[in-house]
């Protein structure tokens, strides 16, 4: 039987996953796979974790020579997280030819052209399946089962914190400060939350996914991100009477050039992606002969994405070579594959005070942009005489968008432009 | 570049589908994977349909050895259906140690294990992702994205004919009989609808993804049957008054034993394949690690079908070696891994005529036979003082429930058992 050592980058909350996984199932992948992998070494400092985790002291170590110097080791799976030192070690075991499988979006979504050449130049493998969507088989779905389409569109709830978050808001009404703090206290959300509620997190997988997919490199400064921070309650219940669930998305769209966006959405109820709820995700995928596809599941936790560690594992054991995608020799990223601005429909709120014929003004400035209006719904005013007026419009570019609502800023009688919010079909 | 020769065995609709993928999508094949791939044979006796597709003649017969004695063919698609002579022609072709790819799911449920054996004997890949969910990457999934798992539990819609009269039964209210004269008109059912309707479609799907989900053979007499032309929009309605949506599933389990079965189901409208709507098809499985997954998409079509084919062509053209799956050892059928009967929960119909203490005594026979009742809703007596009780159930035996209702069939009072569903989480 085939044996392959692995080595782990940290024994974090996915590298311990991975480390149960491994360990507890290695006789049933054994007999089902027919490969002996075995965990050579653990790269941690973190010995009281080791010892939670019964881990062999004798494996243990914070020297990563240890790792690279081992020719019994094939496999080095990266769990630190952040820049450095995860991209210098990753180098360094590249370089020894050992193959890597990698959870960490930011390091990778950031660094991948530069991973892929040493791989090439030292035989190595470079996987990902992790990094994308913990649990959900999506990258495997787009290297490994889409290849006789163009894949045209991307949309992906793949963030479980701002999922959780506008589900509560949505389902209970609670605001947006409060569901953070609870999403804080029960692990979803870091102390610093800003890689998720900002969409920062998002955008990681936007860029892998959307790279993959369209085989061209998409980076990180081509994606426009907008988090959810400035969600509220209100909106998301105006939404609900129009028909719409508002979800965080990453999309990306592959028509004549790429665009490629971080956003709230709208998405009408009947959308697969809006029966997603809490803490799960989801990518919805469109190749043009497959039509429309969605892989559902867990986006993060231990087990999850030690899962998709662990499919790459074996992935990686079982190949005799390394696997490529000819995506990768497109190194540049070209202007000209880029759309410059994104149309989209938009939801948008104003705040207007009680005085006759504004409706009027502010429709007429949106006529002036050419911005085609859908549905409008006028609520009663408030106490202090103050009114939302919602619009829901046709398909616009942002540009003409963003100019209406300068202009409308402009309309004596308009308080504020309080929320705009994009609408997918 | 790596060159592979392909012919296709039969170009109806999937067959048709493949062919126009596989010569529109030649280059961008050869540029993102790095395989040139040609359809060098096509055995059809229908030269019209041949013309319309565009097929050269000169790489048209009806003559299976034009394929087996051709060195350059190394990848046979069969897209005939049925038994025979597809069985027949993908043992020569696997003789001649061509690989095999096939939509066909009766012909490869019922003989899976003697195909398997050849392909060993003969050094060919047999592979089957389009024979289930067309063109979903449900085996993909199973096989190289959940190796670290084992899987519990699998609940699929699997049928897009069933599920697109069942969604418009609910939608729009329209009784069973007209849906499916509607789906035939619309092409979404066949003339005799028997495989499709009575759940054999769902059924062969069934085994073959169980099988390969519990790495045990799951033939097609250990699956309980039953299909959706009993179904009334009544009962429907009712369903939906308690909060249900109903489907018909392929369901299978994986805890102590092995249960598996095809039938209606109502599922809770939140569960995530209740959103499923029309022809689409999805596939819920739980692995011990990787938690809840779903795959979404078309289950059928010329060219969602003919997706799956390709990537299975692709797949099967770049590797070295043929992919085996170690259950496959497992040739023999062991009783003792099967479940006898299975537990469920159950929505009951029984049509009461309206006399005092009815419903006591209905329910006094559910206790007799320990069904344990979670829910009752007694309808108001129609014209002919006949009414309907509905119950839902705690988990009970499928044993128990039948012998409970063969007890309140005898009451007297009763009119008749007057649908019997079953209810999933």
């Amino acid at each position: 039987m085939k044996k392959v050592g692995v080595a782990l980058l940290g024994v974090g909350v996915v590298g311990g996953g991975t480390y149960e996984i491994l360990t507890k199932k290695r006789e049933y992948i054994k007999q089902n796979d027919g490969i002996d992998i075995e965990v050579m070494h653990v790269l941690e400092r973190n010995t009281t974790r080791c010892d939670e985790l019964g881990i062999n002291p004798a494996i243990v170590s914070t020297d990563i020579t240890n790792i690279t110097k081992n020719p019994d080791i094939k496999i080095v799976c990266e769990f630190f997280g952040g820049i450095e030192p995860a991209r210098s070690f990753i180098i360094e075991c590249l370089k020894a030819g050992k193959s890597v499988v990698t959870a960490n979006k930011e390091m990778f979504s950031k660094n991948w052209p530069e991973l892929e050449q040493i791989a090439r130049e030292n035989n190595a493998g470079l996987y990902f399946e992790a990094s994308c969507v913990g649990g959900v088989p999506i990258i495997h779905a787009l290297t490994d089962s889409m290849q006789g389409n163009k894949v045209q569109s991307i949309k992906g709830i793949v963030n479980g914190t701002t999922n959780y978050i506008l589900s509560r808001m949505s389902d209970e009404g609670v605001d947006y400060a409060t569901c953070l703090k609870d999403a804080q206290a029960l692990g979803y959300a870091e102390a610093n939350p800003t890689a998720d509620v900002d969409g920062f997190d998002a955008m990681y997988k936007c860029s892998i996914l959307s790279s993959l997919a369209y085989k061209k490199r998409v980076p990180l400064d081509k994606i426009y991100r907008e988090g959810i921070s400035q969600i509220k309650v209100e909106d998301i219940n105006y939404g609900k009477e129009l028909g719409y669930t508002l979800k965080l998305l990453a999309i990306s769209k592959n028509y004549d050039k790429i665009e490629a966006r971080v956003h709230p959405v709208f998405l009408p109820n009947e959308h697969p992606l809006s029966s997603v709820k809490g803490s799960f995700n989801a990518v919805y995928v469109n190749g043009d002969n497959v039509g429309d596809l969605m892989f559902y599941g867990r986006g993060a936790g231990a087990l999850p994405t030690g899962s998709a560690i662990v499919s790459d594992v074996i992935f990686a054991a079982a190949q005799d070579k390394p696997r490529r995608f000819a995506w990768e020799e497109v190194k540049e990223v070209n202007d000209a594959d880029f759309e410059k601005e994104f149309s989209s429909k938009y939801y948008v709120r104003i705040t207007v005070k009680d005085v006759s014929g504004i409706l009027a003004k502010v429709s007429a400035a949106f006529e002036k942009f050419n911005v085609s209006i859908n549905a409008v719904i006028q609520k009663d005013a408030k106490d202090n005489a103050e009114l939302p007026i919602i619009f829901v419009t046709h398909l616009t570019t942002e540009s003409s968008m963003q100019a209406a609502l300068k202009d409308i800023e402009g309309i004596d009688g308009v308080v504020e432009v309080a929320a705009l919010i994009r609408v997918e079909d």
